[in-house]
């Protein structure tokens, strides 16, 4: 147990200074309101989930795992610009997140688009510029690009503001959550097993487990919704009234239930790695968390 | 003269159907708001200036042309998206595009904000995908990635925005240009050497070119805000009064020697190509151009 929280803070503090010195860098820009704007976002906290599989991804396929650090990046500032832009008063209209003002209501709706934009952009800059001998960075930004855009995390976002109006069947509720959830946590272990130069079968067995822990994640996310407490999860609950959520379709107790068969399969994925006790651990602490 | 309107027209119907190809083969995928969305502003028309330099570069540097077409591609969808964004209520305000409504007015805000989101990641995606033995993809990407992110466009915007409420330096105002404009004209023709794997003088070459040409065109841009025909250009005019604009800099009579000025130190740096009757006429008619 100590071992798990070890090395979870030392993903942490790793991606936490990697990020703070990549916006650092660029003190004498004039443009100091747009990194000013990144940064708040980009290091407003989070559980940094994504950087950590791609980190222990990459471990898990032999890798160094600091060399993931830019793909990690990567994947962490778009999930940061796809927030940013979610809260924005055209999208969800959030005054908070993560028990903070939203982007926009600090530093305007002009900036807190563009500060989005910079982050996306720049989140392949920094993946281009990951310097990792025989890795296939066609395969790298493909899969990045794959997973955040139309047919990943964009299209996912636009099928659920879709579905707003109208009751979903299960398979449209699923192919939704996918996509929103599940493709960008895919990306972040893909990322992991191409920096670690894995095996075909590895990268497979990644994705698989991405996609299914995803799923988990998304069904905890609805529960915590209804049960969760405001203050505990830094944002409003019961938010999802209405909306097209798993507990409206299976119910509270079926989604616990769920939530546990999914994470079983996803982790049942993991026969191809030696050394999975972490990435085990961190499954399961990920879909009972409370907060 | 034939020639040049030739080759023109080949260049504009080569990318217009790739592009339509690109939006086209997802007509099977559920989120077809979002596609129908993006194909709105991408195929809206457009001169596809940026497509066209990475055209004609690729075949300065003796590479197949058409094996060009994913960066083309990447280059005219992030030009795109910028378009997309900078038209919002929350940013410019606008209604029209080339004599058309804007994304926002067809498609409701929050779509136009993920349309815009989807062309600048799909734009890594193809990027990622152009299959050009010897190409350094990761030099692609960097350069594309650098050319639109805080550094570059997205900087140039925030810069633009900022500086509204004050009156500028020459300096400065030449900073914000060679960013806003510049950097995705500079991103097209280095996207166009790198594809033709021309020199590292060739590459250095482009890119002086593009910065020159970039500032002739926007200097342009600015003159034909004042002198120029609503109709003629599909947008209002008159819509840059007060704002830090060449004009404002220089006056009208200085503005159109400087743009002669840059367009002629542009074209002299293309002595390290063949075969340049092509681009120097092109930068020719885009700094004269009326429209």
């Amino acid at each position: 147990m100590m071992a798990f929280e070890q090395r979870t803070k030392a993903y942490q503090a790793y991606i936490q200074r990697y990020l703070d010195a990549y916006i650092a860098q660029w003190e004498t820009e004039p443009q100091q309101k747009l990194f000013s704007a990144m940064r708040y976002s980009l290091l407003a906290g989070g559980k940094r989930l994504r950087p950590i599989f791609t980190f222990e991804f990459c471990r898990l396929c032999c890798g160094e795992w600091e060399k993931a650090a830019p793909l990690a990046a990567a994947v962490e500032m778009i999930h940061t610009y796809s927030l940013i832009h979610d809260d924005l008063p055209c999208m969800d209209n959030d005054d908070f997140r993560r028990g903070r003002l939203t982007n926009h209501k600090v530093f305007g709706e002009a900036i807190a688009v563009l500060a989005g934009d910079a982050l996306l952009t720049d989140a392949f800059s920094i993946a281009a510029g990951a310097e990792i001998p025989g890795m296939d960075m066609a395969r790298v930004i493909g899969t990045l690009a794959g997973c955040a855009g139309s047919l990943g995390m964009v299209g996912g976002q636009v099928l659920d503001m879709l579905s707003e109006e109208r009751e979903c069947t299960e398979q449209e509720i699923l192919d939704v959550q996918s996509r929103k959830t599940g493709a960008l946590i895919n990306a972040a272990c893909a990322m992991g097993v191409l920096a670690g130069q894995g095996s075909e079968e590895q990268l497979q067995a990644a994705c698989g487990f991405a996609g299914l822990l995803g799923l988990a994640f998304q069904i905890r996310d609805d529960v915590l919704d209804v049960i969760g407490n405001a203050a505990d999860l830094g944002k409003a609950t019961g938010m999802d009234e209405g909306k097209n959520t798993f507990v409206r379709l299976y119910g509270l107790e079926k989604c616990q239930t769920l939530v546990q068969e999914y994470t079983e399969k996803a982790v049942g994925l993991l026969d191809v790695f030696a050394d999975t006790a972490y990435i085990r651990h961190l499954a399961k602490a990920m879909t009972c968390r409370n907060t």
